[in-house]
């Protein structure tokens, strides 16, 4: 049988990193493409004590069904929690436990975006949330990422000239893939837009708590006197990415319309995996473990920077990073990008080409990212230093 | 802000089923309406001895990011074990390992259906797959359910007056909400209609393990010469559904458009729950726990069908069943069964309307769905009592 897919799936592929992932997995090549969190941030100990404990207190809870929203012990925490620490979250918001957070992205998208409806996005941005975005057919707008953020004159002008804008998806903190921070003035600026032309964000805050340098700087959705941010926070870089545990922060009605997708795609939420979550945060030193998250990463960052100074720059250039698990690397541009991720490749090294993460794909893009979390240090100098043999002889 | 909803979206109601399950929070109330497993049947010491032990052993690979399709090793099981077990799969087929079987019509519908588009499903059918339809605008078509499956004589007439039919949606084992087997004979022929129309089959079986009498009969899927049908099996309803584990053995290119779309949604299943399913049905006698999950269910159902003999036939009459978790009951044609619904509510007992489960909630409906594997034996005693007093005085 010839089989004919639907409109909406029809164009999609597989991401381009996903085919990367191909060679990363030959253990031969440094992979320095993928965004694995490194595994000596796991509090394997913790979690292994809870899990054992719960199915001696609560084995049929840990087992059973539950409910759409999550558990409700993790939700009115968590509330309580990011209102406390960030000044997240109106007195009209909600709470919504997900099966990870690009499971948001879903729903935000399938319950607000109709076919042909415009999602500004930063360019470069995280290629997961593109091809979800693209996988309901909505149209990609992307607005360049400057070394504070968005370029907001762009942004307007992306505003001004789509009429159909249902939302604007912005990575604060440790963009991936550029590692950029939004400035203060640019979230400002940022709210004041979407104000303005009645369009909703969605903050996607993967690594905020992976900063290790520089100035902590609040959320937008702490601005959020308009009820019109939704906040996705994860537990993926900060627990543990194989639980699949994250939550979205966002008025009520918009929780409910999410609640109802969910409903209709996976029920619920793994629950052993929210109750490890709750019991971790509340039973053990979060704030602790998230301080030696800080210094496994500020470590592993820096040592990988002092590479790319030593064996890179300046034939390859890059941003300094506060935080996040991403550096985003620059090419001359009479070099060809994607011949050079080629030549990678071919020399046993993976990195993620620039243009993955373009709203349009067939556009030129010099950079390329690379991760250092994931790989030992071993193999973070034996990659960069022949990414940077390579660099020198183009 | 005045939130717009996408057109998709934006007539979605929670299930009717959801809005019962508020009245059975109630500890007063006795609640017939739910679908979950005896808290009896969940292997609490042999998945508490595999989590202990994947912790010790192999910590990273319990807590790390995994990979869309699965865990191999348990893909790679399963694809063994039901094609020596039940001669499932074709050599043209691939499996997903998915978050629960819903997520299984989500992705089906997602990547097959187009809005507009017509879903056949049985009349009355699962509420949960009926709203995962109807999210993506799906346009659904319903066929009446006989004692021995679909009319297919309707079937025939329903394929014929719809050009754009996308696939016929199917429960043959213990029916949910009917409780109905579909005899070999239709499944046959329902077979040779999807074949003739160029029509995919979507299979769902999560019951098809908890026969605890009647003769067992092959798997649509077993007749698959075409590659025309997706089986979806779950472990919700035979280890545990609050892990949501389940999996889809369907031909390659569908199962690669459907890895896309769940790449998209929630990246992948959590890996403990593949993990610890896995062991299970490879380190311990697996076909031993479905023997005892049958005696449990089977004197269940027994109890159950021997207190509606008691209490309420014949003012309630039923169908007797040969396995699954649901009897359907039906009210003389001459009484409001939503008007009975609700005195049984302000008689605290809960039960599921059957309009709930028809593809157009206003027809009129005469059956209830009772559920006897959640509430203890003194709580159906109670509650199948209320029902025949109610039942003798209408």
């Amino acid at each position: 049988m010839e089989y004919t897919f639907s409109d909406r799936t029809n164009n999609l592929k597989p991401s381009a990193i996903r085919e990367i992932f191909k060679y990363a997995s030959d253990p031969s090549v440094v992979s320095l493409s993928a965004g694995n969190p490194s595994p000596d941030a796991f509090p394997i100990k913790e979690l292994e004590e809870i899990s054992a404990r719960l199915f001696k207190e609560k084995p049929i809870e840990l087992l059973q069904y539950s409910i759409t929203e999550g558990y409700a012990p993790l939700r009115s925490y968590l509330l309580k929690y990011m209102k406390e620490k960030y000044n997240i979250g109106t007195e009209n918001d909600d709470i919504l436990i997900t099966t990870g957070a690009q499971q948001i992205m879903d729903f935000a998208t399938k319950s607000l975006v109709n076919e042909g409806d415009v999602i500004i996005t930063e360019a470069p941005s995280f290629i997961g949330s593109l091809n979800t975005f693209r996988s309901y057919n909505a149209r990609l707008v992307g607005v360049e990422v400057e070394s504070d953020g968005m370029n907001m004159e762009k942004l307007e002008q992306a505003l001004q000239s789509n009429n159909n804008v249902r939302f604007i998806y912005t990575i604060p903190n440790f963009q991936n893939p550029s590692g950029v921070t939004m400035s203060l003035e640019k979230r400002k600026k940022l709210y004041e837009l979407a104000k303005k032309y009645s369009v909703l964000i969605v903050e996607d805050n993967p690594y905020g708590d992976l900063r290790y340098s520089g100035e902590f700087l609040p959320a937008i959705k702490t601005m959020d006197s308009e009820n019109i941010v939704l906040y996705a926070g994860s537990f993926s870089k900060v627990v543990s990415p194989g639980m699949r545990v994250a939550y979205v922060i966002a008025p009520q009605q918009i929780i409910q319309k999410m609640t109802v997708c969910k409903q209709g795609s996976d029920v619920h939420t793994n629950i052993w995996s929210q109750m490890v979550c709750y019991e971790f945060m509340t039973k053990y030193d979060f704030e602790k473990h998230l301080e030696n998250l800080r210094t496994i990463y500020r470590k592993k960052a820096q040592f990988c920077m002092d590479l790319l100074d030593k064996y890179c720059v300046p034939n390859i250039t890059y941003d300094k990073i506060d935080g996040g698990l991403f550096i985003w690397c620059k090419l001359p541009h009479n070099v060809d990008m994607l011949d050079f991720c080629k030549k990678a490749i071919e020399n046993k090294v993976c990195v993620v080409p620039g243009n993955a993460f373009l709203t349009d794909e067939n556009e030129i893009s010099h950079g390329f990212r690379i991760n250092f979390s994931t790989p030992t240090d071993e193999q973070l100098e034996k990659g960069i230093r022949i990414l940077g043999e390579l660099a020198k002889n183009i």
